[in-house]
């Protein structure tokens, strides 16, 4: 009765694919994630093709990220993530402003209208944060003060960025700047955040007994997997990306007193899921329009840009914090990763990007990511753990 | 930065739905995959019309019940399989034979000719092991040996429904019946199970120590997942089914020292996939195409045939245990579930089912699979454990 067989046969190779890439990055004394986007480039449509888009390897990949803000939502506690807030937010914010400006520079420069050139300088806006919490995951770091102000700068960042790409798509459409719109879907947004991530680990701390007398072992992680998939959906809603959510289910989850046994069930689950994620992410690059040596000059700088933009935003909003974990923060928001990578295809589709800036902005939304871990990786190793406690 | 929220809505939908179906069956001392496959018929396209056929929440579901067969397996002990294997095989060609016969007579009653009768009786054959394997694993009664037995025939079952949908497809399009080509079709598909079920676990026991020195605590679980997936794939080009696979890949997994460890790490996949499994099982019943009384007099019919064939031939098969365990074996190889589904839409294409058999062998099948678990629970029920230890 054999039925979806290639389907399992693209499961397997990607699975394959990401340890044996994680494998010889941890040997090289990289973080795997790097191994994994790496092996993804390799297994996908540019090298040896064994891996083609198809619709239920990106719902694999959206499972895969969703689950891992999750568990970094899980090690995360609201008492720390307040105490960070400040810095959080000037993060946050710088590190939309100055790539958003020299983005626009440089798009300006190459020909583009100013309207057009606010377009492009979108891309070089949004951090990605899922392959900087791996990073951090990975090296048992998600506890230091630094993460905290990465990740929370990050939420923030989500939510100026989609506003942001509100505003350009409507002049790019030529359609008026309506200001007071804005200003609702911006507050809608704001609101989500902060009424799920006040008040959910709250009413948690309350259902805690509730939840601890289970009809079967597994029901308090069927019912926060519920949670996470419930406001992953609905912050898409807030125009927010999904990883939103559910890093804030994951936060919620951890003022249970399973909390624990919570992080343990996780693990298999990103075992199994987040290679698809990781391997997609880097199936993603198209090396053949990149084949000449001006457009490789040209990804050099942008790529340049994009590091040095982001590093400079988070670097200056971290600054209270001391040179080193400014550094530190302005490292691991450098990564774009696949939100690069829905800007570009939200230009290409807009009719701004030729098919050639798309590959561009596709290809520096990845190599940030890809360039981001072994840095970060070294940074943390270097500087000896900061915790507030 | 949102996409992707229209899919993530049904990954809820239709992960919330077989929580509360589970729950609901429980209290009604049913066993929860009842539940899961009933509240898949309220949220599929046949009454709320919430959760869409969709590719990528098919390859869930396929990943779900793969991951339940892999489980099923590391439950498994190979020399425990190989003590029932008379009767294993006895049960499986008989309950291959006797719903054959039946499931052909009926059809030439019907009007249809040998040939599409043939064809329609290859849907009452394959049982799906899947819903009759979590129902043991939810009694706890895999280590039974009537369980071993269902197994073991269902195996059997497998490759003997594969060899008869071959002959059929090919007496249907006029082909000629290549006895020869069979014959290696049926030798490779033996030879795949033999190898596998028997070289792969010795094999496993010899690098169990290599597996004691992992990199990062999760290797093990990664490598037999691979495992999992590799041979869930293998299976389907030998035309097997891919839980063939997987049941074979947790067979061999079991004999390393770390199976306590897999076991535990399982459950959590477990609890995230199967409910996929289940639900879209439930989501594919046309209920529309069976709203007139003589319809549903002969699905009535059609359903009976199904039910008596089956249990007469694993019944008969496994005589040899005495009645009530026999009985168990009968019932437990009832459910047809998806792979009758693959039948019908196999002869649907074929052109030998119109749209309304169609949604009577699939609504049969549907319907096999939920009457077996409540009647097979409180046959386990009634007859306290028989293991041969």
């Amino acid at each position: 009765m054999a039925h979806g067989g290639e389907v399992l046969l693209s499961l397997f190779i990607v699975f394959v694919a990401a340890q044996i890439g994680a494998e010889i990055a941890q040997r090289l004394k990289l973080p795997g994630v790097v191994g994994e986007i790496a092996a993804g480039c390799v297994v996908g449509p540019s090298l040896l093709g064994w891996v083609q888009p198809a619709q239920a390897l990106d719902v694999l990949a959206e499972i895969g990220v969703v689950l891992l803000l999750f568990s970094v939502g899980l090690e995360t506690r609201l008492d720390e993530m307040k105490r960070v807030g400040r810095s959080a937010a000037l993060v946050g914010v710088l590190g939309v402003i100055v790539p958003l400006a020299l983005g626009a520079l440089w798009a300006h420069g190459s020909g583009f209208d100013w309207i057009k050139s606010m377009f492009v300088a979108a891309a070089f806006v949004a951090t990605s944060a899922g392959i900087t919490a791996r990073v951090l995951q990975e090296l048992g770091a998600l506890r230091r003060e630094e993460s905290r102000v990465i990740l929370g700068a990050a939420v923030i960042d989500d939510i100026l960025a989609m506003l942001l790409l509100g505003v350009v798509t409507a002049l790019q459409a030529g359609g008026e700047l309506r200001i007071g719109h804005l200003a609702v879907v911006l507050a809608e947004a704001i609101g989500f955040v902060l009424i799920i991530g006040l008040i959910g680990p709250r009413m948690m701390r309350r259902s805690s007994q509730w939840l601890d007398a289970p009809i079967n072992p597994l029901s308090p992680l069927t019912l926060v997997l519920a949670l996470c998939l419930g406001l992953a959906f609905v912050s898409t809603q807030f125009s927010l990306a999904a990883i939103i959510g559910a890093f804030l289910a994951g936060m919620i989850a951890s003022e249970t007193k399973q909390r624990e046994t919570l992080e343990h069930q996780t693990q298999p689950l990103l075992a199994l899921m987040t290679p698809f994620f990781f391997v997609m992410t880097g199936s993603k690059v198209e090396l053949s329009q990149l084949a000449n040596v001006e457009t490789l000059l040209t990804l050099a700088l942008i790529t340049f840009i994009a590091l040095v933009s982001k590093f400079a935003g988070g670097f200056l909003g971290a600054w209270s914090m001391g040179k080193r974990s400014a550094a530190i923060v302005g490292v691991g928001m450098i990564p774009r990763g696949e939100v690069g990578v829905v800007v570009a295809s939200l230009g290409l589709a807009a009719g701004v990007f030729s098919a050639k800036l798309y590959a561009l902005i596709v290809a520096m939304s990845l190599l940030t990511a890809m360039i981001t871990p072994p840095v970060l990786a070294a940074l943390l190793r270097r500087h000896p753990v900061k915790t507030d406690d």
